[in-house]
């Protein structure tokens, strides 16, 4: 267990680094009978590759994912899924010269510390491909809460000073603009932005949200395993993230009771909250409102300009990263966000099957396995 | 696994509701040979015991911790260790009107939701009394951690709108002052504050803060275990926390590459780094600075101001808490951060032992067990 | 993680060695809404006393539950159930000589081994009566499996060369004969055999059996986490436990399959076998049969002739243990064996919940948490 | 978690089934540092493929392994360790009956009641060729045990009615006989009498034992995580295994203490047992001496003769299975019993690294993470 499988029931494990032969994760627990087919996967995964505008790495990315098990005449079979994603376009000379260092931001000083050698090509499993697999698994959980009635959205909310006006709130503009903004105006300005960022061989943090509609309240379990807590985890793992925010996040530190407590109202029979500041969380525990998580992510290590550092000999040396970097993470990691939000709640809604002695009753009651 | 244990190696499981007749903790998998008495974890329980000071409840919390295995001769032995902490000081009569209807930003309805039903005293297993075991578990891995040169130290950073002011920073204060602030004068400041909310009826959130002194490199696992995940994780779980930061958290999305990274620095041999805005961690593996992690507090949601909710039948009302109840959570919470900040830490680094084959093969090598 | 967890969603910790202050177990898991009080547990743990014959320790142990949290208003709340059995009885006087040697056949040296010294007082945690954490768990597994339709019950098959004979297999008489065996004539002649033991000083080993009735087909799930598997761990944890077998087990070994394969037929409509050496379980699953599993239990390590052994200084000597000790462990292990085995069944059962994607659907649709 | 992972720190996660494209396992928490090339792996999957003897099925399979990922310029990294093989030799003509109806022995019947339906192609999930992951991964942990100084080696003991002669035990024999018995002479006598049995086109079960060598006194956990409980889990968790013994195993329960108990000795300043009843482990946890675990091998259930069953319908037919099956299933499940075991003792070595303050405290100490 050195990190690499997230979930209890719906559990993957992801494998590949930026530089090696493959990518791929293992889905154990995946329900069966699910249609699955690549198409289902490669949308998500097409989401995370590199544009063509002048906002990302000039890097052709042609990841294309292979289902290897866990799928028989189109349906999952219980066993588990594999998916593979063959790397293409691995341009190793790029990388040679930060073997002997540490770049400032980035995971080569820890690496070394902890295993006393690092994969030096690329970041290795520190780089953003590793994110790969966690899209892969979580197109297939997207797919299954879609079937549950529950849409999990992810976007950009800010490039540095630049963000969304909730008024212009779009979302069919998350997949069509650069920035993957909801908003067309504010996606121009970013863009503008990010052209004077890369202009000064710069980079620049920006914001992420995420919003889950139609989940049931009762959903996640006490104490240690809240559903905001791993939704925490889920997304402070993501490469680059700093801070999570779950509804008001960091604001409550400077609210009343009186202005932050969400009434419950009875809206036709439906026991609803007349204002959402919980952001779809009490007591760790769904209460039905729409989630709302916000996740704040720092700028590119990976910068053109002169910065100063040590090498491996502890001797201190000014560093110039070549290569091919996004001046901004945010447009790409929205949909390792959206995949790690679905992860997460359908992991937490599986588990939640067995919460009450009534619901096993009648589970179990007048099973006929074969027939039903 | 419905939610109530932490942890991998050194793992704990709290059990015990508010008006229960006990609460406590399991902890498996604490090495052998610690020196361990009642007193150790009394002081850290004492920390979460409401003051007499104006800004706590009037509630006497008598909380009193028995060892009940684990410890033989002063020293843990291996096996689990049992701690309980009896209930003595429950009114319950305070809570009976609340069992029929939902208090807004209180988890009775998203419990009622899960379980079909639930125990209503003072929120049973939501209630801030569940924390007991995780602070008893808590000041266990302190000592170990301590053994191995690492302090951990969280405070209260801000109430409301009274934030402790670096300049003034005073480590001895936060034990003594009422408010745990690290600043004598903030305190004044914020208690002056509390007495006027507390005067209005309502309540109001802070942001408390925690910091990791004397950790090595190399602590935390790549990819879904990274350290900060982990810590997050570990910190959102504590009831009323709505957003975890890892060193300059929010405030990342709005900076620059050239800004945001720290410059690594030989100093004197050592390899250190010339500033901290990574909150000592980097790819999610820690290296060598201090860990700096703040979380931000919802305020108290029982406030005594008339209320609107629903009741269990979904009938709409007004409610009007009583009761006993601190006018801010986070001057007690502070230990709790603590607290799961140390068990976190410590799990990674017990985890962290099998990472190289070199450590592996230098371990075994020679072991003759009974004589070391 | 110092293995004393067991379970995947019925998740139990246990805690607690011979001579400490109490011992115990948190369940984690247990679905909401059953009922619950202390007799159900009591009558489990009364099992595992030792009786007023001939054949069992006469040493008196009293062990009476206590329900510490997780059950309100007589019902299972979803949080930990926390059970507790406070020791009494313990004249560590008899233990005193112990301390500074290894006794053959028992953990004190792999104890030492492991943890550098050891509570060695009666056993620490590796004594007998660490299973009462165990059996009080057990209880509510049983207790849930009852309300399934299912039944797990095991019985002494063999002590020594006196073995039951299925031709007189009266299931009542497990609960009255001091043997535990379904059979009072070999109940008699087992009784008069370890009178001979007991004189001669010596022990002797044994065999038991479990059945469970009633399970449905499908559980259980393929590769590492297959049911008999999972039986196969659950049994062999038991002290002194060195075999354990599934349907006709090591029997197999010299069959052929045309003798070994089970025929399917259509029993009135429902799919059946006509026989069943597989025990009810094949790939890992359950078959809709009888659950079987017989484990073979070595003898009482305790025994009071001189034995050669060494001391913790690793010199040869003689040893000559005394106290009060079973002749023969099997009779009150038997309660032990159906408890682990009611655990390991009902946590597969929960696990199952999620195998299907239709399933989910039908669970998840309509849902409407406060009123169903 | 539907049952591929295994182990808590070394943790694997197995993939693929019989026909489809490709079988494989994911390996997390190996440690860094390890020298590791395919052929360290190819030589144990070698050793499960189908000699070309008459004693197996007459299929090719010709199982080449890839690594994918997790190894960088010939070192393990500590990233997880990715392998596969593709599948080659898959006739799905031959099994296309038997999608219709249950084959009486097999996991057909079970996968359906569990699933709703079933990869019907060879088994799917639950065939034979599940254990090339198996395989793969107990490669590498057989490597590192190699150089901690542990050897682990399984080997036939009896195929029907044929025994191996302790007293002709040749380790050499094992990688060059057909039945991988140690003894060439009983080797002789197995072969022939599986000639018999093949052309009755019936089959048989056998029995497989596997040693352990070098393993240091201390390794395993008590209660739940006994390395005897979690061995007996890992063997029972490979296809046909139907019992699985410790040391003597069922004999114990025929047994005398005064028989049974291992006596401790000195020898030469290391404390060693002048028997070893117990193999190997007291208490759960190893004692020094030499493991020694059994397995009881099912015959093959896939037999040419005409069989009972029902089809899906519930309608009782006879089947006659086609297609190529080994007569006896031990020879090549010995390497899978080897791995199991290699899996399992390191899993329990790795975790025993923090069973001490003082191991913990020297671990940590003047850690200077980038030197050493």
């Amino acid at each position: 267990m050195a990190g690499s499988t997230f979930g209890t029931i719906f559990q993957i494990t992801t494998w590949g680094e930026s530089h090696g032969k493959a990518l791929g994760v293992v889905i154990d627990g995946c329900p069966a009978g699910l249609p699955l087919c690549e198409s289902d996967i490669q949308q998500y995964l097409d989401r995370r590759k590199p544009g063509s505008s002048s906002i990302s790495t000039p890097r052709k990315e042609d990841d294309t994912v292979e289902i290897l098990s866990g799928v028989f005449e189109g349906l999952t079979t219980g066993a588990p899924v594999s998916l593979m994603v063959r790397n293409t376009s691995q341009r190793s000379a790029d990388y040679g010269e930060i073997a002997a260092c540490y770049r400032p931001g980035h995971a080569d000083y820890t690496f070394d510390a902890k295993y006393g050698f690092r994969d030096y090509r690329g970041g290795g499993r520190s780089s953003g491909r590793e994110t790969i697999g966690r899209v892969a698994a979580g197109a297939v959980a997207a797919k299954i809460l879609k079937q549950l009635g529950i849409s999990v959205c992810a976007y950009t909310r800010s490039i540095g000073p630049v963000e969304i006006d909730p008024a212009h709130f779009d979302r069919s503009a998350i997949l069509t603009t650069p920035t993957a903004m909801p908003d067309t105006e504010a996606d121009k300005a970013a863009v503008a932005y990010l052209e004077e960022i890369r202009k000064n061989t710069d980079s620049v943090g920006g914001c992420m949200e995420c919003m889950v509609e139609g989940l049931p309240a009762g959903i996640g379990d006490p104490v240690f395993e809240k559903l905001d807590a791993n939704l925490a985890k889920a997304i402070m793992s993501i490469g680059a993230v700093k801070a999570v925010e779950i509804g008001d996040g960091c604001t409550v530190s400077l609210r009343k009771g009186s202005q932050n407590n969400d009434p419950f109202r009875n809206n036709g029979g439906q026991i609803t909250k007349a204002a959402n500041h919980a952001g779809g969380i009490l007591g760790g525990i769904s209460d039905g409102g729409t989630l709302r998580i916000r996740a704040h992510v720092k700028p590119t290590p990976s910068i053109f300009l002169t910065q100063q550092t040590v090498n491996k000999d502890g001797k201190e040396i000014d560093i110039n990263i070549k290569g091919r970097h996004d001046p901004v993470i945010v447009p790409r990691a929205v949909v390792v966000m959206e995949c790690m939000t679905a992860l997460t709640v359908l992991d937490a809604m599986l588990l939640n099957m067995s919460a009450r002695l009534n619901h096993l009753v009648e589970f179990y009651a007048g099973d006929d396995p074969c027939q039903n």
